[in-house]
């Protein structure tokens, strides 16, 4: 009835063909390129890569603390169910659900994302940060680490929206450095879940050698 | 350190009057514009509104099925995930992960997205179906009820990406009528988890009387 492509390899290995052929891969590094063409797959829009942003070391920071199997930290459930099962020994870390944290939130008449912060505080060193949805987690993140927080391997930061989102990502480009974090970044509203644990799962894949 | 809101109700309030300030809504009903607000919402992009289509009684369809607790069948994790727990009695059904459908898509050499749909089939009548992930196993669904399979009573298909999504969703839309299937869509290549959870998300708000 249809003429489709049905196994899975082929069709991995077309997607990431038309996608090199798409996106400008500009001058980033191989890792660099991997992320972005990971984040491009995961939102099927090739345009994409020219917001994207990493600091110095962020790939390499990334990869170091994944390979020595340290934390990863989601904002959201979805986040965590798309970070790639076989590629990780520890299930990634999600406190969004804990009952402390919905008490919080509500102590304080904050977001429950931001409120989870607070369970991520013992796990935030050395760890990879990895916040899809949540422009208050990202915020929150950073007062912490300025007010002298344990500071993560890599921060990961793609909230998606209309409130906050954009203003976050911002936020977190322009004070990594002085803050002293390596960071990987989707500028303006775009980004999400899927995005976000797509350039987790682009380090992770880099480190077992799967390159495209 | 910053100025941000923190207030959940607030942010949610805020984005949803951009996005409807921001998104062409034309001349959709209103629980299609519940709908296409989510998928905004989801993606960060208004434009992406005039990509979505509706077959002519889709959402009606879709929330008598939801408000009769009929399954909810995902493609993917990320999708199960992503549909609102507090809105839902029974969880989603999702059978990627199933140890038969690894060894069905082996046996086939095909994705185990399209052998997952094997598992489907009992659950098929009268379901509302969120596919974000996988053209295969959009194609396969087509195909299955051509061949006689029971009908959902709405299929959300969104598959994402560069090889077969924009194919499989333009074959949904060619075809639905054909086959009597009442089905949401959004054509390109643009789609995901996050935007097919958000459409069948906007239904069971508008069956819980949560209008934005």
């Amino acid at each position: 009835m249809f003429d489709y492509q049905v196994d899975p390899q082929k069709i991995e290995k077309e997607s990431f063909r038309q996608i090199r052929l798409l996106t400008d891969l500009g001058d980033l590094s191989p890792a660099q390129q991997q992320v972005v063409m990971r984040i491009v797959h995961s939102v099927g829009i090739p345009e994409v890569a020219s917001e994207v942003r990493f600091s110095e070391d962020a790939c390499n920071s990334g990869m170091k603390a994944l390979a020595a199997g340290k934390p990863i930290l989601c904002d959201v459930e979805m986040v965590k169910q798309g970070i790639t099962k076989r590629m990780i020994e520890l299930p990634p870390l999600c406190f969004l659900n804990d009952p402390v944290v919905a008490r919080l939130a509500k102590q304080h008449a904050e977001t429950r994302s931001m409120a989870a912060l607070e369970l991520w505080r013992e796990h935030l060193s050395e760890s990879v940060v990895v916040i899809g949805n949540a422009p208050t987690a990202l915020f929150r993140l950073l007062e912490m680490i300025a007010q002298g927080a344990d500071k993560p391997a890599l921060i990961i930061g793609m909230p998606v929206g209309f409130v906050g989102a954009a203003e976050s990502k911002q936020a977190l480009w322009d004070v990594h450095r002085q803050l002293g974090v390596e960071c990987i970044t989707l500028l303006g509203r775009q980004g999400g879940s899927a995005v976000s644990a797509a350039s987790c799962n682009a380090l992770l894949r880099c480190n077992h050698g799967e390159w495209y």
